[in-house]
């Protein structure tokens, strides 16, 4: 059993899903581990992970339009509003979604269902660069 | 240190919570590994995992309908709406619960609390086989 | 490759984050292992966790007010109240944050981000003792 881990970064312009599955398959394959456990973890708490369809770009549309719309920006309900008006809609968008996903490898590779992309979830405006780490065990 | 992989099905028959623990906890402790951790990943996204209470039924019930409030069926926001009106809701609900659990293990079980159950969560209206990675790694 | 598991109990009185990072850390770095993966995993369903800022503590008001105009008590909508008008809104609340946390470990420490806090989310008014098991695997 052995392990390895790493840490990527992923360059967002704004609100939005983005898509980093070839990123993180790359790297399990290039381990070399056939069977094991894949960690994605974000260090933000400004954006978040998520898991979702991967074919039809509607539905990161349709998500994007639910959450602004359950979050909005200026709600006059925030005392935390320094940092401009989306940052506590980011605090909240990342506390509702996933900041550490796990996956199973299999024959080298995550074990993602056939339409299942990793996406890193922006919760800001502003242009930022993510940090992700990743963490694989297996043999 | 070893490791084990499986792929279990839930069938499902409608937009439900459908109780798994049992299935996790038979293949767990015939595994044979006493202590380590448990993953649980969901190859979908319009069905996810969520552990819950399993006593009283109404704590499910509540769950369901406070969603099915939230994130309505029908709602004029989407565009995604080809594969009928349950589909755009199906991906939010999946994307505000989980894709994958971690849970540990000790004396060959998973730490479970009292009154936690792990469930499939369905969140579409026609039967579906869902497919759900196991793994284990431990000693 | 080695593992430790242990319980940590996190003492709550009343709604709101309570952060236990430190504890987190002191055990992980306690164990001796270098690299390897922390999983954080709370025993309950009324009772989630949070990765969140640990900076501006109007962040966290902010967020636990959001929830509560989002998921508030004395919903008609709810059957289960019998363990009185916060029980259902808490089950809520879990469901939709965290039961299990994974995070990576370099250098003896979770890579955490600069503003990464890791809470107890008491979703209850009275006071609990709430069971967590930490579990670390590496090397």
């Amino acid at each position: 059993m052995r392990q390895h881990l790493t840490s990527i970064t992923v360059r967002t312009v704004g609100q939005n899903l983005y898509e980093f599955t070839d990123q993180i398959t790359r790297w399990t394959s290039g381990t070399g581990i056939r069977r094991g456990l894949l960690t994605v973890f974000v260090r933000h708490t400004s954006a978040s992970l998520l898991i979702q369809e991967n074919a039809d770009p509607d539905v990161r549309r349709d998500l994007l339009a639910f959450l602004r719309r359950l979050i909005p920006e200026g709600d006059p309900l925030y005392i935390h509003t320094l940092e401009g008006p989306d940052d506590m809609p980011a605090h909240v968008k990342a506390a509702l979604t996933s900041t550490s996903l796990s996956i199973p490898v299999e024959d080298g590779l995550p074990v993602l269902g056939t339409w299942q992309g990793v996406y890193l979830f922006e919760h800001r405006q502003s242009p930022h660069t993510r940090k992700v780490a990743l963490h694989l065990i297996g043999e």
